[in-house]
């Protein structure tokens, strides 16, 4: 398998990373349908942990089968395929050498009435993560909660284990909790800021929420204004992420966010997303919540976006 | 001692687990009066460490003994018995290779007063297990609870280091705490959720109770409704568990609760539990707080209900 | 040094552990005025950790010296002497091999606050039992207590340790803290509770209060009035300490509690406690705040009481 | 599975195991064909390092696949089936829970041409052992090699790990090399010597081969004679190794050596070694090396000399 | 158990030793026909391994059984009984708490053709010491022998370890190999030698043969005789091997050799040897190759002439 040239660019960004780390991020970047093109689209399915078994599948009874996950990714031609701890058991024999597969750190659940302290539980290990032949770890942090500092100190210990050991990192940065407002979650410089952090904390891809116009630190607002930083359109605002992602150095993936019934808009979103220079986008319940040949030719179409973006 | 097609077939859900760990499912799955059907009856004593020894022995004094529930399990013919530290130590070499054990890892007592924080004292080690010739380790969490995080957390770290050598893992999934309700503990939403969450965090066996036809959360009662799931019957609410559980690759199984007076009731919600596919029961305090002769009657006529389920 | 058919029956019960474990439990049964009698009365001197200097020794003062203790559990023929590290450590080579020593391994103190989450501090380790010579380790847990649970793993921890070195283990189970009355610390169902509760946590040798008539739980005082369990004598009570201790497979000692001046009322309740099966009496406070002669003289009182029990 | 008296008695000797080993020792004894009787069968398939693969399986091919040995090791009712690490790797999964498996830890091989100082390299680790389900390990040592005495230091370090995990241990105590004639391997003297050795080591089960009439050691010849033991027979010499281990408190097993075309012959000698008390023989190259028919024939008319035997 | 002023005086030479070493010396000299005398008659059965099954029991089959020796020790009185790992496990739980043992830590063998490099291989650990109950620890040094460093290395480090959790060390100190004479084994100049290295390694008991008058080293016979050094008599020759470990500071007992038909013969030496000032006897074959009776007659016996001496 020849590395494209793109994938070599993207590579030599990781310049601290060893070998084995390295040969991780490219076996992803030349996996799927948008192998070579420096672009990914990653199947994520932790809706079980976040909101439940019937929430997240009974849409879809096919997909309370981690084997139906397995084969989607693949069958999608997606460059990943990310879940916790026991789907990647369930399936990781049969679908050995198949699919490159994130395990999923950590998790939290919406029995937790943790709120300006929400956390999540670290459910997997650096060895769970060998054993079961993944390519990367991934992790969430919640910037702004009153548990944020814990868990980034979870995250260092963790990301430093994946790293001796050749695995690569991903880091979902959601900002919550604390004096959060619901609002401040997404907005632009909230967004920005989360990947920013996880860019700081050495993560290797950056998963973050689409940003909104909205801004929730004065502060910073008044910094966008002084700067003239346009956030006016969607793709102003990824451009933004992407600069905060050390000016495109860190790859920065984005989430679909819940099921969208008007296709036409969330494939407005993505080429959006994509002309801001994302790396590409992680989609969970947009997937797996539809039917699956749905689901495959929307992946299909959201890859062909980002296959036509520069 | 040849295993069965369907003891085979249930071996082959759990593919990442190494041949230690799916020897010890294949003892528990070979032994006693169920042998080989891939169903299982257990019985666990631990109700002396959560509700004193008056409340769990005092109306059938022989069971006072630890003896006595080694012996119980064994002439029931059941699959597994379940037991703390002290009791497993008690018997461990009388009763050497004639029955697999499961070692109870945590343990609560109602002389705590935690409620919205429930927790359990991890009272057992992995070496314990191996000292002992246990068969799997037993390990509660409690989603909802304010602590539950941490819970996950112990579990995590047991249930590597049990699989690693060989160990297998049964997870007792129970509700409590936080801001649920005393009725949502029970309630078909956060069973099926709860079981859930027993399979991402890796158990090879998953125990909750018996769910009613309550919702607690909104959001999946919504699901429900529109994903058209059936909760109407036990039998229904047992389909849903099971399907919540890896749509039936991990095996599940389901608390007995306080004792019954009315047998005939008892036997006719487990017909109910049985025909929604569940995998077996785990009967306590209705087997041993009964005189021994109608004990072993009674898990007798159990076993018969499973050996006639599909 | 024959071991008695008694002490070999008794020593049958801990079936799982080593013989080292197995003779340190067979030094302190065949040491002194009740060797080979199967029951055993200790010196306990952990009151100066408790109470204070003044408190414990003013009222005898050469009881303020370490060597004082020693000698006297030597010259009343008390089966082992208890103290925390320090009193150990200054007398543990001048009588080294004269009498079996239980290190005290925690200790709360007076000048503490905690209440409800009354705990006690880890003062030594099994290091210091081998250096000291010691034939056990002592425990103290607080069932009920909101650090309870920390406290059982901290036992659990010491205890896996000190059984793989060979050594035996004392659980002191004193129930207080949360929110159990100050009546409900000795009430019998609480006893028995923690009695059991010491049992279950693995422990060789399990020391309470001698339980009063009282009752603390509710749903256990209607478990005892179904089971027609008698508590109206201390006598009965004592059984049913004894019997929640595994049916008697694991030895049960009663502590003395505070001084009493009516000698003759003490050793009427010693007669209770011991025709209720228990194993001996665990005496600090009678023994060492009266003149040596008197202290002796109860002791030696006390043991026949035992020598005379079936 | 009810322990027959006569597995409890063989249990009772090995009085400082702990329950694990026991339930282990209990499996192997409790399995197959003698199940229950304190006799046993093993198969060991380690000849294909000793003698390489040719001399080892051409003359019964199908003996090349490791699923061969475990289900030939199954349906012939062995006790046991003992390989080195990489069959059993291959078979365990399939046949996890069939059969008791040994894992033989360390092996010789035929390209090696170290003669006084005959060697074995160890090829595996408890933790092998464990991930793979076995129920014991096996070793060798070679007394009389001038490395005899580093043998004996690896076997002991993994001895105590393995017995500390609830592991049995099987010894293989071959007298070889350094002064040694070839004939002095099975002197009757060298034989009881050797197995002597095994019990003195902390052997549970000690293999060694039917001794000849021959005397290596004149010191041990003078000894035999003064003492007047009988070893002019097979079965007198069998009645002196089973004396040597212990007075019979540890058990032992024969080799059955090369392939013997005369099955009559090689029957008669197992009724002498039966009569002589041999807890069984360990069968490779009789068994593997006939054609599968033939094999479960003459495996189950040993097992029925074994039966017979007192 | 009160310790005798003599017992208390020997304690006192171990000043740097801690209280559980200084208590596990006090049990081997506080128990039996001995106890509190400050002599010590100890039984070793390692004879086995030295020289085989035949040459060590077959003259009194009774002592092939591992329990016969543990009672025998018991009956005769005596202080200590010691012996490799294999015989302790046979026994350690049935005899738990009934008579100190020392776990032979080595041991050579009769199949072994070493000579110059004489050595022994180590075949137990400290950890199973604790685990089997044991009072101390034996090693078997061979000065003198190409391997000499080797083992007083391996002995450092056992010892050290032995040390810090109490336990008492015993070193056998055989001079052998390199340029050794058979005569030089037992000359008076290098028996005093190896007692004295014995106690320069840190031994707190030190077992050597009874000297003979022959001088091995040139050297050393100029120095007993510019010394004035009388080694006449075998008394006197004890007396120069007491006065070689630290004057007298450590303890030092004599092996009894092989067994001596002439029992009067027997009893004429020890008399010497206990008239040399010597600790005691480690008197083994001489025990257990007679029939019981007469082996607790001679110990008797020989426990009298101790008795007796100053």
């Amino acid at each position: 398998m020849q590395i494209t040239p793109r994938v070599r660019e993207i590579l030599s960004w990781y310049e601290s990373d060893n070998p084995g780390t390295k040969g991780n991020l490219a076996r992803m970047l030349m996996t799927g349908k948008l192998a070579g093109t420096g672009k990914m689209v990653i199947l994520p399915v932790d809706q079980g942990f976040e909101h439940g078994p019937a929430r997240s599948f009974s849409v879809n009874p096919a997909a309370y089968d981690p084997h139906y996950h397995y084969q989607l990714a693949i069958d999608a031609g997606c460059n990943a395929y990310a879940a916790p701890l026991g789907p990647l058991e369930a399936g990781a024999s049969t679908f050995a050498g198949q699919i490159p597969t994130i395990l999923k750190m950590n998790s939290s659940n919406s029995l937790s009435r943790l709120k300006e302290d929400a956390d999540q539980a670290v459910t997997a290990s650096i060895g769970d993560a060998l054993r079961l032949g993944c390519t990367a770890i991934g992790f969430t942090i919640y910037p702004g909660s009153d548990t944020a500092f814990a868990q980034f100190e979870e995250f260092r210990e963790l990301s430093e284990e994946a790293k001796s050991v050749g695995l690569a990192v991903v880091l979902w940065s959601y900002a919550r909790g604390g004096t959060l407002s619901k609002q401040g979650e997404t907005a632009v410089d909230v967004i920005s800021y989360a990947a920013h952090m996880a860019a700081l904390l050495g993560a290797h891809i950056i998963k973050v929420k689409p940003p909104t116009g909205a801004f929730e630190l004065d502060a910073a607002k008044k910094a966008y204004e002084a700067g003239k930083i346009a956030t006016g359109s969607l793709t102003e605002r990824i451009q933004d992420v992407v600069r905060s992602c050390f000016n495109g150095r860190r790859m920065v993936v984005f989430s679909g966010g819940e099921t969208k019934g008007d296709t036409a808009a969330l494939l407005g979103e993505i080429k959006e997303i994509a002309a801001g220079g994302a790396t590409g986008s992680i989609m969970g319940r947009n997937a797996f919540q539809r039917p699956r040949d749905e689901a495959i030719k929307l992946l299909s179409d959201i890859m062909d976006i980002y296959k036509a973006a520069k």
